[in-house]
Order: structure tokens, then sequence, then C-alpha cells
């Protein structure tokens, strides 16, 4: 480092802006390990504090972006652009989206990250399926971009190593919540993929990192504006996360649910965002003129196969079982499926998010801690949603378990998730609010 | 560690107030190590951004204090008062009070500092007694204290040692400025010596670590209500550090000083912030019903000799050579002594405190890095102070140093530092405000 740590970090501390080259020079003692443990705690929570403008954010993060590889798709002529959503309970829309955008024309370099707690990755979702690789070079991936129009990658140690470091301090040392932390945590990441464009999927409600819609909106509107200023087309949606997104929860069961939705069998819910998402990656590559123009494509290409073809390229591409797509038991199944039956007779008052991520997490399916297994085949398929009619004896949902024990177990507390009550409760908007 | 460490800091974090369990916990995993460095560092910056109320302030103090020894005199009747400087240049007044007040009825068990930088520390102007011992055992220490009413100790590992990793820490992480930390550190190790009362001599000015009288009150404020919430008796003065205090800057210069003081040939501004402080002393001890009689009597135990007795009984029960207060000149001499001569007729329109103290640093009479040796004889004798009519050739000072070259660049340098003027200035207050 050039400049003398404690002189910054106590510029931060007084409320100072650091100027570009600071940033830099904190960033570049983040990777060679010139700013201490002691030092990158104080400097976190004297952001975790003060704040940091959008010029210091998105000085942070091409810092950050530019601490390891950064990729470019110069042989891709198609509009690179990727979609990011900060975690939800269900959300697999990233697998059904890649292709779908794809078939319209736009290509997604998309780097994903594992699971952690009731939040699952899309990473630990492709591993589900029989021989998929997300280890591949660079130079492979790039070939599968270019050929298929989509690409998925397990990043690597070379990718934003300033953002490991960080993000690792702030889990143990109280300084996660931050919005500019958050902000260039993501966007370092996504710029390094090489992308024009980002469309932020910002969940909110009791299963997102943001639970209140305040928070959420503050983080969107952040990270449209910082990604900007870091020089790549932006665009979010606010979308719900007050409940699950689509009916299957658990590795191999979302994939199928993805599948079965390429053939259009595809929640109403699940359908909304990722056709939302799709309509502004479409807008912010430049491929179609407006939003009707875009949804209609993508609704074309869904419908005629297009887009199930391409999931079947990309498939083949990366090493999975093609054939998953026309026989999904090929991806396997638990041994224990059971039915958690409802005991009164009403309506579905709730669907709780977070109390069915933990189950998925408890049965197996999600990480506790970062080098945690997982089981690729349990979880739970919602049979019905909030609202519905249900009568003594239905099946609210299935839980896929590997024991009886354990699906016992995880069967009460599906059925505690989902009370019934007398009154109709209808979902919100999926899609809260739009900002490009 | 009890709580899960990033659950507390975040609590400070979001400006929440800890419980002295949580106080307690915090500290015990800095001594343990079980809070980490980042953990450490954010929580110091949480404090320095948010603060901490005089509650909390209280429970880090007690708790930094129990973290390692803690003294008690059983044995000594007598009310045991200590004093403490924030550090100033040319600060030697623990020599001269010590021993005053003791002689006026006090026990000062004094553990003290070396100094760092600009600022002297008393064991290092002890250092400079040839034979005098500082690294006494505790029973020694306990003896010395009983026989003679005073004792000096260098603070081993073993007191406060959370200060010691949470100062370290401080240093190098931008968290030392903050109200909250420095009076605890400050009572901490003071709680540690087994005293009944404090009184803290808070600088204020250029050369004192508060160099607004602002930030000083508050810094006063803060250490007599947090002294006294921790148990103690606390009273406190601001004094002005805007000018050095006495003539004499460097170790064994500011000792021939104090041994001249005790003789009556002291200068005004030692004198007086001395008396006040021992004032002060005897009050919060409880020896004199009075500032009338507290004054009265100390100036009579001063000029009968006593003071000096109690001094040379100090001398000899901690090894220190009593001859050195009949013949000073035992205390040796740096063997180059020039005189900075007056270049223009005048005032003498400034004593750069800050100026002079890094000119003694630099002659080898102070440390940069803690680690550094120190040369006892090296430093500057001033003849003239602020507002001495002046004429061209006098001698504004001496400086004693290790090197002729030495010698020369040190006096170009003390020459700058007391620029003269056509104008008289004086010298403001010494005592600025009073709390008690």
């Amino acid at each position: 480092m050039h400049h003398h740590p404690a002189r910054l970090i106590a510029k931060k501390r007084d409320g100072g802006e650091l100027a570009r080259d600071e940033v830099v020079d904190l960033v570049s003692g983040v990777v060679d390990g010139s700013l201490g443990d002691a030092q990158l705690g104080a400097f976190l929570m004297a952001v975790c504090c003060n704040g940091m403008t959008r010029e210091e954010t998105a000085a942070l993060t091409l810092a950050m972006r530019d601490s390891g590889r950064v990729l470019a798709h110069p042989h891709v002529s198609r509009p690179k652009i990727d979609k990011h959503s900060t975690g939800g309970v269900g959300d697999k829309v990233s697998l059904l989206l890649a292709p779908l955008v794809a078939a319209a024309g736009v290509a997604v370099p998309m780097l994903s990250g594992r699971g952690l707690g009731h939040t699952g990755g899309t990473i630990d979702k492709l591993a589900a399926i029989p021989g998929y690789r997300t280890d591949l070079s660079i130079a492979r991936f790039q070939e599968v971009l270019a050929q298929c129009g989509y690409a998925m990658l397990a990043p690597s140690g070379d990718v934003a190593p300033a953002d490991k470091r960080m993000y690792a301090t702030r889990d143990i040392s109280g300084t996660v919540e931050s919005i500019p932390l958050i902000t260039s945590s993501i966007l370092a990441k996504k710029l390094a993929e090489g992308i024009d464009g980002l469309v932020m999927d910002v969940k909110c409600g009791r299963a997102a990192f943001m639970g209140h819609e305040h928070d959420a909106l503050e983080l969107m509107e952040n990270l449209v504006a910082v990604g900007r200023a870091a020089g790549i087309k932006m665009a979010a949606l606010l979308t719900d996360m007050d409940h699950p997104l689509g009916l299957a929860l658990g590795n191999a069961l979302e994939v199928a649910e993805v599948i079965a939705a390429l053939d259009g069998d595809c929640p109403a819910d699940l359908r909304e965002v990722t056709l939302a998402l799709g309509v502004e990656m479409l807008l912010l590559g430049g491929v179609a003129p407006d939003a009707a123009t875009a949804r209609a494509t993508l609704e074309r290409v869904w419908q005629d196969g297009l887009v199930r073809q391409v999931f079947v390229h990309n498939l083949e591409l990366q090493g999975g079982d093609p054939g998953v797509v026309d026989k999904p038991e090929r991806l396997g199944r638990a041994p224990f499926v059971v039915p958690v039956e409802c005991a009164r007779p009403g309506y579905v008052g709730d669907v709780d998010p977070l109390a069915l991520g933990q189950v998925v997490v408890d049965l197996g399916g999600g990480r506790r801690q970062p080098a945690d297994g997982i089981d690729p085949h349990v979880g739970i398929v919602l049979v019905h949603s909030l609202g519905d009619a249900v009568h003594v004896g239905d099946a609210l949902a299935f839980v896929h378990a590997r024991t009886a024990a354990a699906a016992a177990a995880a069967s009460e507390r599906v059925r505690s998730a989902m009370p019934i009550g007398d009154e109709r409760r209808r979902r919100g908007m999926l899609v809260k609010k739009r900002l490009a």
C-alpha cells in the first residue's frame, strides 16, 4: 500500500470520501495482505457506520473486480447480459431464464455461487443433473457460450479474490449489513464476467436477505446506480420473497420443475418472474424494441420448443445427461417420499419460505457451513399454494427424504409452515418495483 | 466467549448499549484470543463511530482492569491517590508531585509508562538516575510505598493485558481517537494500582493528545464520570500544553530540573501546575479540609525540605544514587552543549512544544518506535520563555547532543521553534478548568 492504512481508515471513520486511488490502495492491501485483519475489520465497520458515496462504491467495485481475473468475450457478437438474484427459497429462475433469453438472442456468461443456509445456489441445482460440469476452463466456458448462447461456471478463486477475503471478514465481524459493501460484493463478481448489462432480481420479504421493502429498494437503487457508474447497463426488479418461488424446493426437484416448465408445465409465479426478468434482459441487450415485443418473443421461443432445445444443447456441451429432459426420473429420487396431509378444512393461510427452506437444509439439501456436502434428491414439493382451498386428508406437499425418520420430522414442520385458516389470503404482487 | 462475537459487534454497530456481561465477554475474548483481529478492529471502529455510554465505558474499564493483576495495599493506611497526565512536552510533574504529596500524607502507588514520540514518560526520566530501578516486585513496590509514601513501577505485561492488545490494535486501525476508548485505556491501568482516588491532568494545546479545548473538556468529563462509576474518587484539571512545561526537555535534564526545584529553584509554570495537582490529591485523600489549607501544607513541606527528604528516601529504596541530589552532575552530561543564539532583538514570540519535542526525539532522547533505545543525556534547556525580551547574541536555549553535527542541526531547529517578534505575547492560563 502507498497510503498509510490507518490514515485511510480514519478518513472513512470521520465520514470523509475516499478518492479512487485510495480505494484501489486499500483493495490492493486486502489482496496482498498488507492490510491486516484488524485494519480490514475496522475499515469495513467504518463503511457500515458512515456509508460510501456511489462514486466510492463504484471505485471499490472496480478495484475488487480488478483484483482477479476479468473475462472478455470478443468472439461472442451477441450482447452479453446476465441476471443476478439476491437469493430466495425455490429460486430456480436462472436455470430457466438463461436458455430462455439465449433463445431470444442474448448471450449469458453466468458465474454462479453455491448455496448457503436456506437460499439455494444455481451451481448446486446444476450439480443435481448427472454428469453436468460447472468447473469448465475459461476457454471451454467461452466455447459453450458461443455455441448455445449461455454457459454456467462455478467461479474459482481467481475471480475477485478481494471479495473472498472481505466477505469472510464481514461474516465474522458484524459488518455484513451494509448497502455499499453488499453492492460492491455482488457487482465485482458480476463485472468480472465480461458483461454489457446486468438485471438484478432484488428479493424482498421474509426469506430474503432484505426483509423490509425500504431496505430492498435502497439496495436496488444502489446496485443500479453503482453498476452504471462502473460502466455497464443496469435494470432491476424488486420481487416478492414472502413465499417460495414455484412449488419445488430442493436441488433435483427444482431441476425437474424447470424441465417440466420447458414443456409449458410451469407454476404461474415462476413463469411471471422469469418472463419479467427476461424482458429486462432483452431490453438491456437491445434485441427487442420494447417490453411488449420482448415478452412476445420470449413467449414464442418458449412455446415453440426453442428454449427446450437450447437447454438440451447446453446439457450436451457441459457434460450433463440430455436424457433427463425426456426422462426426469433419471435425476434420481430420494427413497422416502411422504405426503404432508391436511388436518382441517379451510384455506392455505401461509407458506412460510424461511421455515420450508430450513427444512430442506435439515433434510440435507442445503448447507449449514460452506464446506458441507449436499444431498441433491431431498426436498419438498408443494401441492398447494397460498389461498388454495383444502380438505382434511389432502396432500399439502410431499417431503422427499433420505430416511423415514427424517421424512416424518420434516412432514410435521412443513405442516406447521402451511397453516390452514378460514380466510382466503391472496399473494401480493410478484414484481413490486421496476428500475430501468 | 459466551455470546456470538458478531452479534455483540453488530449491536454496537447499530448504536445499541452493551450490557455489563456482554462487555465482560468481549474483553475475555480480547485476552484469550477468541475475539479475532478483524472482530476487534470492527468492534473498536463501531465504538469510535457510535460511542459508549458512561455505564458501558465503566464496565469496559473494569473488565480491562480485571483482565490482569490488580494491586491492593491493605498495609498502607494512608489514602492512596495517584495522578495521571495525558502527556506533554517537558512534563516532569510526577517526579516532583509524588514526593510532594507523600510529604503531606498521601500514598502514591504510581505505575507509569514509557514515552513515545514527543511526549516523555516518567519511567524514562527515572531511568536517567544512575541505579534507579522501576522493575520492582510487587512486594518490594508495596514496601517502598509503605516506607516513603510513594513508589514508582514500570508495569509488566500482567497489568491490564486487554489494554495492551486493544491499544496495539487501535494504533494500526485508525481507532485511537475515541473518548470512551481513551478513557478506558487510561483508567483500566490506573485502577489496577489499587488507588482510592485519581487526579487527571488533561493536557490541552498544540503538543497535547487533545489539541482542542472542546475535545479535552469532553475527555476530562468522561474520565471523571467513568472513574467515579468504576468506584474511585476523581478530580481533574485541564492544563495548558501550548508551551513546554518548565525549561528542561530531555530525561536527565528534566531530573536535574526537578532536583533544583526540590531546593526551591523551580520555574513558575512547573510550580503552579504541580501545586494545583497536589491540592486536588490532598483534597481527594481527605488529608486537607480545603484547597487553601492543602496549598499551604504543600508549600510548607516543600520549603522546609521534607519533600527533598522524601525524594532522597525513595532514591535509596529504589536503588537510585542519592548523591545526585547534592551533585546533579552525577546524572551525567551529553558531550556537546551548545547555545542557541538569538539573531535579532525583540520578544520571544513562541516556544513551540511540538517542534522542540521532536528535536529531543531526533537527538536520541525519545522513541520513534516502542522498541527504540533512549539517550538519557541529550535534550534542550530553555533559557528564555514566551514573552521574554531578548537581544542579539543572547542564548535562547542550550542544546545537549551526542555529536557536534546533531547539536548544530538541533540548534537551527530550536531557533525556528522560538521565533523573535516585536510584540510581547503572554502565556495564557496554566490551569484552564477544574472538575472536582
